[in-house]
């Protein structure tokens, strides 16, 4: 960051979490941004900026934009229905076949369009996306993202087994595909790269996850899957791969498990040998809390994940989760965690309101850089919020604003949007 | 209902369940209203009403109004907020200190307003609501409520012990309080009705429920409070009674449990014998599932208990649940269900679509008499959905629609709302 970048500066109730301790409040504090960064939040403003301008919000609050680390795009048109089956018929009956349509380059751009939408409304700023196994319209969801100016990584997504025909993939031309859409992707968007994305065990050879993990080293790519989603699936796995120690083992033996960044979705039924994988490796989870709901998958250890300090953020998971709304998705991890302590009589407390801040801003920023706090030479992602028409009566202090906006927050609240420190048009 | 009665016909896509277990469903059907009640509801219209005019709303959904069984009507300020502690400290610290207020008859018409306006935009036509101890303010309420034409019944609430000074009070100042709160109420209202109110036996003397369970008999009143909501309470009042068998028996003993219909609120851990008095005195269970797992009280067995035909409806508990919006509190209801068939492993299914809208409709329904359900001699309380901007690619089925709605539907999607055959303005 050169000294010479334009300075600007925000004045607000200033709303982030450095640690999932609690909240860093600065009531009508200032926030100065030194061209894409931070450069400090401060109660009182220091001398030194006195002559420049003040975009002066009010009494609104400034938190930090969205970090959704798991989400579908193609499945975008079926949420809120079909949550009778669990995840592996859930697949068969809903998705696959919703899936298969995107062979069809002007429905994905219809339902893409929508996707990306709802997504920048939503008020998520850095967002980590499957698209289908079609390279061509997975590009054309990459173009809308750019277009909007959403940082993101989206995965074409491999499948070379244990799936329709319509989505069945040979397993060479999967890796040569995926090949030349990175090569494609290359230097192309400035917003947007390209992540490697077997679907997940199940539907990938042990030859296409191999080649996968190759390619994720020779390009320097990053990788996203799902893991231990659902008690029937694991078992699965375990009958796939009798060699592996367990599900995690798979993608670990094929480097697909850390040895590039790593998202692995869900991860609720982990053994504490995995946990330890996952740690040792760096492995970030993606908890989709309505999802596992939504899909009957179980409550994931969360509040345990973070006392062991493993790297943790939020997804959507749209259409296991039925909604792009962080602060739905947010609400959804508190209650989970609640009914996790209330069930399972486990010593594993309740997740506070700062706990699950921090996941859906720093815990999944994390895996974007140094994203998702207003720290000291973090980027500059942040959400203007007006929660007036939650406060019908008087305000309450700005913790229980943010809690009550946890529960009923939605993109209207939202009136103004930073990436990296410019505005989001 | 005179044969002379004014007839309504609505045309539309109209959905009810006139049981738990599946959806009636008339695509584009005719709905014909006589007077307060539903004359039929038909596919193709009969003849003889080929000369009255219809009412056409095309492609919209026509369902039964909500009835919400559980809510506090004195605790809409603090809705969203203070979910970090469990039942006692969480009534200690939030609840008791905010009902206080509604001494001020001034605070409580500003609240009240607020709290009636919403159960009235969220399509709630009737409901059983809690006021304070405080009867002016609680008459405040329930002329606001006859104001808006909500079919409501509304409790003056008794309490004498373990409670702060301010909510305190004295056994027989309560008991004449009460008697003449209900002989004020008597013909005032044509949509208000009173209910006798103890909060829960922790919060009422013996003496106290014994002269409550006189009064209900003697004016014929129903009775509400709260049963076996959280652990501690459970524990505590066993510290109480421990004469009594159980929770239930408690209020059993003193005629405030069936002798006059009765509903009983949260009902998460019952036991076996607590069930079958349930059943027996025809009790009706408000489930109140967003409440139980922001206070994380557990998850009520609501299939199982449905299976052994207990009549239960839908509460929205405010402030326990964040929430008037009775799509969101069916989508708890589900979700709940579901976890609790993952948490326990036991052989209760998660609740199906139907099962759920039935308990928001006719469930609760069944409290007012012929409540909740489009059937022949049913008074028609509906509501007119408009739900295209939840579809904005192609629409699904009717039983998609509604699936989607239970997830996304709001106040907005409510475009027209009948009470007992006239539209509510």
């Amino acid at each position: 960051m050169k000294k010479s970048s334009h300075i600007n500066i925000l004045k607000g109730n200033i709303v982030h979490t450095e640690t999932s301790k609690l909240f860093n409040i600065s009531k009508n504090g200032y926030i100065v941004v030194q061209g894409n960064c931070i450069e400090g939040v401060y109660d009182k403003l220091p001398e030194r900026y006195k002559n420049i301008e003040i975009e002066d919000y009010g009494d609104k609050l400034i938190i930090p934009g969205f970090v959704d680390l798991h989400t579908h795009a193609p499945q975008f048109a079926i949420k809120g229905i079909g949550y009778d089956k669990e995840l592996i018929p859930w697949l068969e009956t809903y998705t696959f076949p919703e899936e298969a349509k995107f062979i069809d380059k002007a429905y994905a751009e219809k339902i893409y369009k929508e996707f990306v939408n709802e997504l920048y409304n939503q008020g998520t700023t850095r967002a980590v996306i499957f698209g289908t196994i079609h390279e061509e319209s997975t590009e054309i969801l990459m173009d809308l993202l750019e277009e909007k100016g959403i940082s993101s990584y989206v995965g074409k997504v491999n499948m070379d087994r244990n799936c329709p025909d319509t989505l069945k993939e040979d397993s060479n031309e999967s890796i040569k595909k995926t090949i030349k859409w990175v090569e494609n992707c290359s230097g192309k968007y400035k917003f947007v790269k390209p992540i490697i994305t077997p679907r997940f065990v199940p539907s990938c050879t042990g030859y296409l996850m191999e080649e996968l993990g190759k390619i994720a080293e020779k390009y320097n790519l990053p990788v996203q899957s799902h893991l231990s989603e659902n008690p029937s699936e694991i078992e699965w796995v375990k009958e796939l791969h009798p060699d592996c120690k367990n599900y995690g083992d798979v993608y670990d033996k094929y480097n697909l498990f850390g040895q590039t960044k790593t998202i692995m979705a869900h991860c609720v039924h982990l053994t504490d040998e995995e946990i330890a994988t996952i740690k040792k490796n760096e492995v970030v989870i993606a908890h989709c809390p309505t999802s596992n709901v939504n899909l009957s998958s179980g409550i994931s250890p969360i509040s345990k994940l973070l006392k062991k300090d493993v790297q943790i953020g939020l997804g959507s998971d749209i259409s296991g989760g039925e909604t792009l709304n962080m602060f739905a998705v947010m609400a959804s991890t508190i209650k989970m965690s609640k009914l996790r302590s209330v069930c399972f009589k486990e010593e594993e407390k309740p997740l506070t309101i700062p706990e699950v801040f921090y996941l859906a801003t720093k815990g999944g920023g994390r895996f974007f850089g140094k994203v998702g706090s207003f720290e000291e030479g973090y980027e500059f992602d942040a959400l203007v919020i007006d929660d007036d028409n939650l406060w019908k009566v008087s305000k309450g202090s700005i913790e229980e604003r943010v809690e009550r906006l946890i529960y009923f927050g939605c993109e209207k609240n939202i009136i103004n949007k930073y990436l990296s420190g410019k505005v989001l048009n």
